[in-house]
């Protein structure tokens, strides 16, 4: 593993927080250190860049965080990173401080702002997926996603307890506005009676359907999981119509919001986010650049950072009809 | 103690499910049977009295229940109990049945039905405080308040990841009609900035000003709970006004809903629902009526359902000062 | 999916317990169901299938029970079903009842049991494999270890508080008798400064230069995980000599055992025994016999029970890799 | 609330580690900086003392800890200040860092030290009960015990699957050296058929008697709760003697350990923990020394601290009935 020319990398968060972010800071700081390869952390995201919020990171600064909810290095939003006259600001404070590479860690609008930058500047970039949504493309599973349908199915089996103690029909809204990995997997742990997702087309037809058939065959209650996004309605507006259709059922609504994406995380986000914090220092020290780092079939692979944000990860169309099947 | 009359008791849930309910409906089953008298469980409430659903129940019977959330009796609204024909049914199915006294595990409305039935038929009853509101008096606590609490303050840890992550105040709105418990003690919990509960006349010049002080003080993120009663104005309205009062604060609001519900009782609500469903059954035995079996200074008492109805648990007045003094 | 001659099938788990079995019972019982297929349930193992402990299971026999720990159908040792005559009375059971095919649910013992009986008798049957150990080749992860890594590694957290909060080195054993994935997994989860298992050949002096670099680098505490099945010493015999070397050393051991068993299965672990439970009954349903139903990256995979039971999931290299680094 | 002469306190953490610690140590340091107090953070306890650990601490310092287990100000033996030489060092460092009082939060170790400290050197002295084990007298609660039920009850709820699935006696042994306060709560929480405690005196005859009738009246498994320090033999002689009078059962031992004094700190914990720091201050401010501040029947108490030392919380007895009838 030769790393003739990797100096001093710089770290940051960016976008919407997610459950192991703080395991993959963790990873990269050390896998840095290991090979001798300085590590500047940036707060609050490319705003840092540009502002030049920068922190030397020591082995000890990343000690006990690895289960941690959130980032330590914080996100925010930055309009100046947006202008040409702001990437070039954070141009200078990379070269300034002698940064060659960077790591972004964050969903698909971090991972366009790292491809922008390292176009116009020529510094070495590779992105780490982390986003509850699990909505990138080149790794089977974003950090975060595992915690967050824990969190929702946590969430969800204390709201079953209430509609079967009640004989009622819940509509539980979870995350995705373009994607419903959340609704699918965390509905069929849950057992839910329909999942309502922006993949698939869904009508009131076949929805009412589903819902007196699972009266016929003795369910008397009923939750049915809608990802953000869902196309046929609102959440609220799925409730009201199924109750004008079925005046007599006793129907609520809750909507998870914000819980899901923090909180500890799961063994499996902070062994993702190990892996892939330890892979983007590998890439950026065989000289990689623009790619995005990922674990796919259990191996860690390395995609172009444009693919990793144009195409999609597809839901797996078993998965529906186990869904459909077991709601029996 | 002598049992010379108690033959045959029911038990029901009604109102609210509250976590815990369970191992109260085990405790009222195993301690009547402990002793020689049959238990019926009546299922789904007051209807169920109505409409006789009446099931026997042995010792095996609430086996593995004591770790689950919701009522395995189920819980309804019924109009009919509601009427003096349908309290009349019901008093003739105890009758018919040989009920002898009742178990009623639920809030103040379950014990208002109790007392009015009582009254009317002289059956005798003897209340049990089911309820997460903890807002029912004669019992430190109500079976299901400490386990909503730990839900809350759950949900409330995972938000503040977020909160931390992106600098923002984030309003969270728990439950509470018409009383504060959940909100001061999961506000205290999760050091809240401020902490809005009906039972305090609050102001926006006073909570503008907390924020505004917080901010002096260096605090980059704010957590605000909001207990559903809360009369300065609802939740979303009191996060418009400080975005109008505050236009640079990144703000957002999370209403916990109805997780606060459900969920795997804790230790605390086991043990308590354990001795208030054993407690109750004891007062029967000795020939109480009309009262409600509740905990206070760790020693179980019995008090007239009519206070447990009209009187209120006052908020500690000390527990505001505390969570004053440590939002510091 | 043409299914001409598959009309009753059993299912049935055996050997040690693992979170998600419910959750594959329920699959298997539905996606039969949805099939025409009818299904009766195996109580107690082989024991029961010899002994023939049957229950037929409609879709509602195994509502409510994808969350619970355990299962339903219970599991044991059967000696009987180590003889052939056991074996004969099993298959008369099987005859008798119309069972065409058989799903078990288990290890790899469960697997030999399940393929001596179908060349014995012609059964058609298909294995899912449950067991917290991973150590079953034909899927990237059996049903129940991730629960099992939540559980570990929630647990090693709360040592973890412990060992930092006095200074101390912790021992802390996980299962895994001949296999190191749990300590493995859970071990880059926590940050431990080691982690031994048996697939990797140990020594002493590694051992405690581990611990002296992690004292130079200015670690105050430290977690050691070890695998049951770890070669080297037994987890209590590497806490002595440890204190030996380092008689300063404030040294503690925590045998997690039995907890690691038990639990309310994660949304990863209900998503896979559903997947694997329906896969089961479709395998069945197209003729397949001696296999076992698997996930491979991400896919659906029906693999020779034979190979299931004979090779090996190996440990991940680059895992050891990250562990060994981040320990930093 | 006069507060003319306090100037500066020192806080420290000695003994146990206990879940709530630091939500004590935040209240402290932010109470009295609250009331213009300076605070100095004394880490490792009176080891620090001796040895001038000593940190300023500010509002801030205390942020983001109240959800940790733990303590960040570590705990750690002191030989030295069982010396009358380490004392007058202890004290001379307080003298010179012009510390007025000293809030101690830990056992009745911890107070016994803090005791001979105050008499000898007249230094303001307050107790705050941070041990899971609940045996200090003066208070219902001590900080760390609710969640230690938690974790203990979650831990046997987990057993108790493996249990049930295997039809097995389990033998869990629980913390508690000279009390039984965890095993009873957790035991009756989890539906114990047996609780095994220091405070009753039990016998082998008694003790095969209850699994006798447990069999009788159809239990097939088990939960038999023992803490450390129960007299009549060790967890694993109970069980070998168990499997010699009942060599057909299948039995095992699980100890919990550890996993008991960590984790995040429970609602309870957290507002009790707050609370008593509070009271402390406001304790040291009015003049009080020599006394532990403690919570009984939702009040604010300060018992001697002599008391609380000596005398014992005693276990309820209604409560050792209540697990007896709810074992049915």
């Amino acid at each position: 593993m030769g790393n003739h020319k990797l100096k001093k990398i710089g770290v940051l968060t960016s976008g919407g927080d997610s459950p192991g972010m703080n395991a993959a800071i963790r990873a990269v700081v050390r896998t840095a250190l290991y090979h001798g390869v300085e590590v500047i952390g940036i707060r609050e995201g490319y705003d840092g860049l540009v502002q030049a919020k920068f922190t030397a990171m020591g082995a000890r600064s990343v000690s006990n965080i690895i289960d941690l909810g959130g980032t330590i290095l914080k996100s925010a939003r930055s309009d100046a990173f947006r202008t040409e006259e702001g990437r070039q600001k954070a141009y200078e404070n990379c070269k300034n401080h002698g940064i060659d590479g960077l790591v972004v860690i964050g969903g698909d609008g971090t991972f366009t702002g790292a491809q922008i930058f390292s176009e116009e500047h020529g510094i070495k970039v590779i992105g780490v997926p982390g986003t509850i949504d699990n909505d990138i493309f080149g790794t089977d599973s974003t950090i975060g996603f595992d915690t967050a349908l824990n969190t929702a199915m946590d969430a969800i089996d204390k709201i079953r307890d209430t509609a079967t103690s009640h004989n009622r029909i819940f509509f539980i809204e979870v995350m995705g506005r373009d994607a419903g990995f959340i609704a699918l997997h965390s509905g069929i742990a849950t057992g839910a009676v329909d999942i309502l997702i922006p993949e698939q087309k869904d009508s009131f037809e076949e929805f009412y359907k589903t819902l007196e058939e699972s009266h016929k065959r003795g369910k008397v209650s009923n939750i049915v999981i809608v990802a953000e996004g869902e196309q046929l309605a609102t959440t609220y507006e799925l409730a009201d119509k199924t109750k004008e259709k079925f005046p007599n059922a006793d129907i609520r609504v809750s909507v998870l919001g914000h819980i899901q994406r923090g909180g500890r995380p799961s063994c499996a986000d902070r062994v993702l986010a190990s892996r892939l914090g330890y892979g983007a220092v590998i890439g950026l020290m065989k000289g990689l650049t623009n790619v995005m780092a990922g674990l796919r079939s259990n191996q860690l692979v390395y995609t172009p950072i444009e693919d990793a944000i144009k195409k999609h990860n597809e839901i797996n169309k078993e998965l529906l009809t186990v869904g459909e099947v077991l709601a029996l």
